[in-house]
């Protein structure tokens, strides 16, 4: 997994302050602390700075009056774009294969969002070394910048290797479970669906039942509750 | 891939007309187009509309006064939650493992998110088989809304298994990299950094190097244009 203070999330002219304090907000809800911002539009970046609730990340923002000071001391600069095949003199990897490469890095990364507009600049692309694409419908390719940012950085902390496993709630001890066969058997005795002398096999049946339906400890006890309830009668 | 007509996107009490807005957004961005929402505040809802470039997503959303109404023709239903281990009755799973189980899926499925501030309320989360965890950090689990759901939405057009392929601009072809291995050579020479005589390791050194950089047709043309004024000199 990549180390996260390597990570450079750098706005280019961003103009708007919701998308800048959504970018911040993605990335404390990912892990990411380093935000640049390179000329934004001061209203918007004081703004986006004073709202309430502003995050640590903006406030520790760094601003640069240029992409090339943004980006000095990073070994990889990676642009975003909308677009597959424009005029890029760039090469263009989708952002499942990017995420790839930048989680393997170990020396700084930035990654430039450019303006809501009119994204990044011919000027700015100068300075990747490659582009990355959100893999957008063709119908409608532009995203929002706030957006935009939180997909890339999910991408990034994403995991693909764990394994499919549910955080369940406490499963029923099997005491419980035995507990809950015996009084499932008592209440089917009683409502005359199994008579006394039922054959082993029939209890047999009623404990694989219960099993099957794979009960949390809490839901052991209400199922227990009702049938005792069942079983005692009025 | 799942088909994308086969899923719901049901936001459940949503207050901010720009949530709903970004929400329908984002399912535009990723081709997906069923929104319902579940008791919006309807101010809200009717803001959303009306705003600037609302989405043809947003004008053919559905809205129903409950969750059990919104759901009812869907087969599997997947409540959305910032919370690990809450006093959670309900098995809980990463998106990631989440995505994979959707992309398969056949049949109807509904993916809920609750509202801004207090999320899916018990009642809700009855309807739902399991929830869906967004990896967040443990710092900062809430996040915005229509970041959320493009994080969901993201995940379920994912493709895990394209092959890592860049897009690149068109390559030089051999006769290029051969002409610009000639005219390096007549520029090194005439520089006095070769001698005429130069051994013939010296020029496979030149043509590997030359292949090294991996040029693109565009820059080999321009590349070439600069060995040659160079080894024609002024």
């Amino acid at each position: 997994m990549l180390n996260a203070a390597l990570l450079r999330v750098v706005l280019v002219r961003a103009r708007n302050p919701l998308n800048i304090g959504a970018a911040a907000r993605a990335m404390s809800n990912f892990g990411f602390a380093r935000l640049t911002v390179v000329n934004p539009y001061e209203v918007a970046f004081r703004e986006a700075r004073s709202a309430v609730g502003a995050s640590a990340v903006l406030a520790r923002a760094e601003q640069y009056k240029s992409v090339q000071e943004a980006v000095a001391d990073c070994e990889l600069v990676i642009g975003t774009t909308a677009v597959g095949h424009r005029e890029l003199k760039h090469p263009v990897m989708r952002l499942e294969q990017a995420g790839d490469i930048i989680r393997k890095k170990a020396s700084p990364v930035a990654l430039l969002f450019g303006s809501e507009k009119v994204g990044l600049s011919n000027e700015d692309l100068g300075y990747c070394h490659w582009l990355l694409r959100i893999p957008t419908s063709q119908e409608n390719i532009s995203m929002n910048l706030g957006q935009a940012v939180a997909v890339c950085l999910y991408e990034l902390v994403r995991q693909s290797n764990t394994i499919s496993e549910l955080e369940k709630p406490q499963a029923a001890s099997a005491r419980m479970l035995d507990r809950t066969t015996t009084v499932l058997g008592e209440a089917l005795y009683r409502s005359g669906y199994m008579t006394s002398d039922a054959a082993p096999t029939t209890k047999e049946k009623l404990r694989r039942l219960v099993r099957r339906l794979n009960l949390s400890k809490d839901d052991a006890e209400t199922l227990l509750g009702m049938l005792r309830q069942i079983a005692r009668g009025r």
